[in-house]
């Protein structure tokens, strides 16, 4: 018998408790979970990216996705937790075969959104079990070697690279808190409170974001709720007298005080959990449910921000040349392998100006590895780079003046056919959404198209979104714009960065995928007839020409590519030396079907 | 001071209303609404097909779209009614702008859906203004000449072309009553009923339609509410005796016995109106908001249905070529109108066997009449053919075993290189999504990009959707299938009908339109990794080649032109003689650009 599940089990009874929900999930939203939060991995020994466990009193289910279907078994007893498919099995269903009518399930209000606590809690009552907000979670209860959050310093996000002050952001926000005739909007994702106030921090994996909450004041100025220790006299004049500092633990008793005194309050039903809602609610609060209008607007890069962007991408491109290069060098040796590139490419990242970081874990697929869309190398045992096969490495970095987020494959030896044949199509539908044209109000749902559609002609097709959005030193994955088939809700807007990362992968032989960052331009040109939108791409690192197969291409393909390469050379060139400079030279030679 | 109005007034005053909401639509959401119910056109002269009116005691509003914004001023008297933009313009602003707390706007339960009133009830309700429903329509009360419904006849829809009996559509949709606990599912649209029950009719312009109302019990029998004087004994039989007829105004009292046994009962709430609710719910039924599963078992439709399709596409090509063979020869010499060439359609259409009308009104557009998008040539001065124009014109006809949906724009002598190099750009998109192939689950709004991109391309693009649904003898426009930018809601399954009708218009010059149908096909081929599908063109009518510029063209869309003119010589020129054989194996004749 486990000594976690049995404790959680026995704070279970202290709290009268039938059953409890543990999700993935912290109190932000945040993608990457800081390690304080990371209760099922300490709960269970499972490691994923995403998950969920439900517990009762003599029995557990941990729910993973895809992904995660072998791994989970690896770091988790299944003898103590029965294995469920996440988002298809439903906890509320398993809750309602194990328990009983009169039961209670216990859920911590702080980590799970409305809409999802609603659909459990109409599903439960239908078999006569209760759905409870806890007020102390039982796992942090009993949770003895429980990290601290991070103590790392916040620090000023430079107007030279926001290119907007905080003030002015504010401000501008305002307005639409008093259009809806409220007092306050709440903000408990990070990167909006990171964006809105021009601070950044190290409480993140990957991201440079700082842990606490904020309110915004109709009059434009602000509450921050943040440990004080992260705070310095430098960060206290940033972010000036308009900025209310607080500690991150007085932010229910700020709701509360909304509440007391009857103020009508703006709270993103998506992003900001249940307590909140409940917290406000009980103290009389009116709530109207408004999404946090940080999102859009941060997806909007200002001029500063997008010539950051331009900056950050040539800057980057000299680290990943170098980097091809090697690959190009050492890979069909057989000495090296997937995590000895990821270090290789981490080295050459470091010698950047400006780099602070990883953007996300890289991925490293060699052969067979390439076609796990989600491939973890260090979840993994690293297989080795050979010849005869291809390689796939997405990775990006984190920069004071952008985020950066590239895929490259690339011939180790002599690719088949088959390869060529299925890179050519992957990179015509990349081509094609590089080049496309469309009318302003379109969403990415109606772009994604474009990227499959020399896939589907043969009746293919790959298994993810074609582009996320992109933060400027911020998430690499950031909403609302994406690219994909479910994309329809948030019309494209001048100055959102998104990728653009088509792919195909053959299980258990090989994976695609072509990834360039693109930004959104309102775009003019002679004859169109309303306002257009074009791309432009600011990824700047050859695509292997080994992989293409020209006379499957138009000419119109065969020459985005070639002054692709030729902007590449212009750009990047200046910036190499000797051999990495003749490396670039020779792959960013043009193609011809002659 | 106008008299209908007044009248009405004084009925709004006798009950006791201060407002009260004419909408366009009768009781079954007809897209044809039968004369009996044209109230607005009764009460104000508007004839436009969409509309909505909002009266108070001493004022007036009349709502209408961008269609009809000069036509309405011509057919209303502009002094009694403010001009107001539908759907841009909300009533409920309107009726709150001009009334006072505590008045009562009156609306006729049987006319609108429940998500509709529910917005307008909530919005009056904030100003003190009661929404409340009416048990008789005041405009019914006084309007002394309105016509009666039809007392056309019912007939049987043969199992030759419906390819399935009623009884097995009952028995298969009566399985979904009993896994939803249900007792039965209220029908309240005209074509589910008489797709369901396999009759047709003409009580509704352009569409086979019987007007009456229908209940499908868990059992899967059904009662059938109609004026008993339009069934035989042939359709009594046809009917049987799991169908049990009873009088259209005996429906309310059958809903009101299902909730007197406290049945639960299916609705689909945007169809049914809310009187159907309502009497339901005071009479003690639980209804569960479901959507009529007839629209979308309907839309996929069977190998008969698909047969019938291809068949009536043949035969009404013949109509149609012949129809151009006479624009061809008469167009240029200005003595022919768009009426007359109405007129002459109608004539060639027929003489096709198994013609029952047309399946909606025939858009003739001449010059810049094209670019009207749903111009009607009823409602306006007739434009003569003339030499040197483009003639756009779009038209369908209702067969026994199908329903036709054509466009062709055709050169009147020599069309500029823009109108040419226009469409083209239409062509290529009408071929793209001809041609396409994708993953099954797809939407419409996934394809509808297709058929856009070589307009985005040069800054261009078309205001209406790619293309709506088709139904088998039944309405040329049903859903729940389209192809659009709004089109998520429904994947494309197999056996639905769709149009393919990419366009473009020039205002004040002309218009360009392509439209074919196709049939969704499940398809396999070599190498697919995945279920797919693609489109069958059954439409066989040549597209003008004097407007195709093949230099814009690839290799593959010059193909895709030839194989298809190709098929529709070998389908239609044996059913042609003569003159009208010579010229359909010259509008057939290949393209290349050598």
């Amino acid at each position: 018998m486990d000594n976690k599940l049995s404790a959680l089990r026995q704070k279970m009874r202290d709290q009268k408790l039938n059953g409890f929900l543990v999700p993935h999930t912290d109190e932000h939203q945040s993608e990457y979970t800081p390690g304080y939060a990371k209760r099922i991995a300490w709960l269970t020994g499972f490691k994923g990216s995403a998950g969920l466990v439900s517990v009762t009193l003599d029995q557990a289910a941990i729910y993973v996705d895809g992904r995660y279907t072998l791994q989970v078994r690896d770091q988790v007893d299944m003898k103590l937790y029965q294995q469920m498919k996440l988002y298809k099995d439903k906890p509320e269903d398993w809750f309602s075969d194990v328990l009983n009518d009169g039961d209670v399930v216990g859920f911590d209000p702080w980590l799970h959104d409305k809409g999802l606590v609603k659909n459990i809690r109409e599903k439960l009552a239908k078999n006569g079990i209760e759905l409870k907000a806890v007020s102390e979670n039982p796992i942090d209860e009993i949770w003895q070697d429980r990290p601290e959050p991070s103590k790392e310093m916040a620090v000023p996000h430079d107007i030279q690279y926001a290119g907007e002050t905080s003030k002015d952001k504010r401000k501008r926000l305002a307005k639409i808190i008093k259009e809806k005739q409220a007092e306050a909007q709440i903000i408990t994702t990070l990167d909006s409170i990171a964006w809105l106030l021009n601070i950044r921090g190290s409480d993140v994996d990957c991201t440079p974001l700082v842990l606490s909450f904020a309110i915004l004041k109709k009059n434009g100025k602000a509450e921050l709720f943040i440990d004080p220790d992260k705070l310095d006299d430098d960060i206290k004049n940033h972010l000036g007298d308009d900025v209310k500092i607080y500690a991150k633990d007085q932010f229910e008793s700020a709701l509360k005080k909304l509440g007391a005194k009857k103020k009508t309050v703006l709270v993103d039903p998506k992003r900001s959990h249940v307590a909140i809602f409940d917290v406000l609610e009980k103290a009389g609060a009116t709530i109207i449910d408004h999404e946090d209008p940080c999102q859009l607007d941060k997806a909007q890069k200002n001029d500063v921000e997008l010539d950051g962007c331009r900056a950050a991408h040539v800057r980057d491109a000299v680290a990943v040349c170098k980097f091809l290069r090697w690959i190009d060098e050492n890979a069909a040796s057989g000495e090296y392998d997937e995590l000895d590139a990821v270090e290789k490419l981490y080295e050459y990242r470091q010698e950047v100006s400006l780099f602070k970081g990883n953007s996300f874990e890289t991925i490293s697929g060699a052969g067979s590895n390439g076609a796990i869309v989600h491939y973890n190398v260090k979840e993994a045992s690293p297989k080795k780079l050979e010849d005869q096969m291809l390689y796939l490495v997405d990775s990006g970095g984190q920069y004071l003046d952008g985020t950066t987020d590239i895929t490259r494959t690339i011939a180790i030896g002599d690719p088949t056919e088959e390869q060529r044949d299925n890179f050519t199509r992957v990179l015509k539908g990349h081509i094609a959404l590089a080049q496309a044209r469309w009318p302003v109000g379109r969403t990415g749902a109606h772009l994604d198209t474009l990227a499959r559609k020399s896939l589907w002609d043969v009746g293919l097709d790959y298994d993810h979104g074609t582009g996320h959005g992109v933060g400027s030193y911020l998430g690499v994955h950031e909403g609302p714009q994406n690219i994909s088939p479910l994309g329809h809700h948030t019309p494209l807007k001048a100055g959102m960065i998104l990728s653009n990362e088509p792919g195909f992968y053959k299980t258990g032989e090989y994976g695609i995928r072509i990834e360039n960052l693109v930004i959104v331009r309102n775009s003019n040109f002679r004859g169109q007839d309303r306002p257009m939108q074009t791309f432009e791409t600011v990824t700047l690192v050859p695509i292997d020409t080994r992989l293409v197969n020209a006379h499957m291409m138009t000419a119109a393909e065969i020459t985005w590519l070639n002054i692709y390469h030729a902007k590449v050379r212009e750009e990047i060139g200046p910036l190499l030396d000797g051999e990495d400079k003749e490396w670039l030279m020779a792959a960013t030679e043009s193609i011809t079907t002659l």
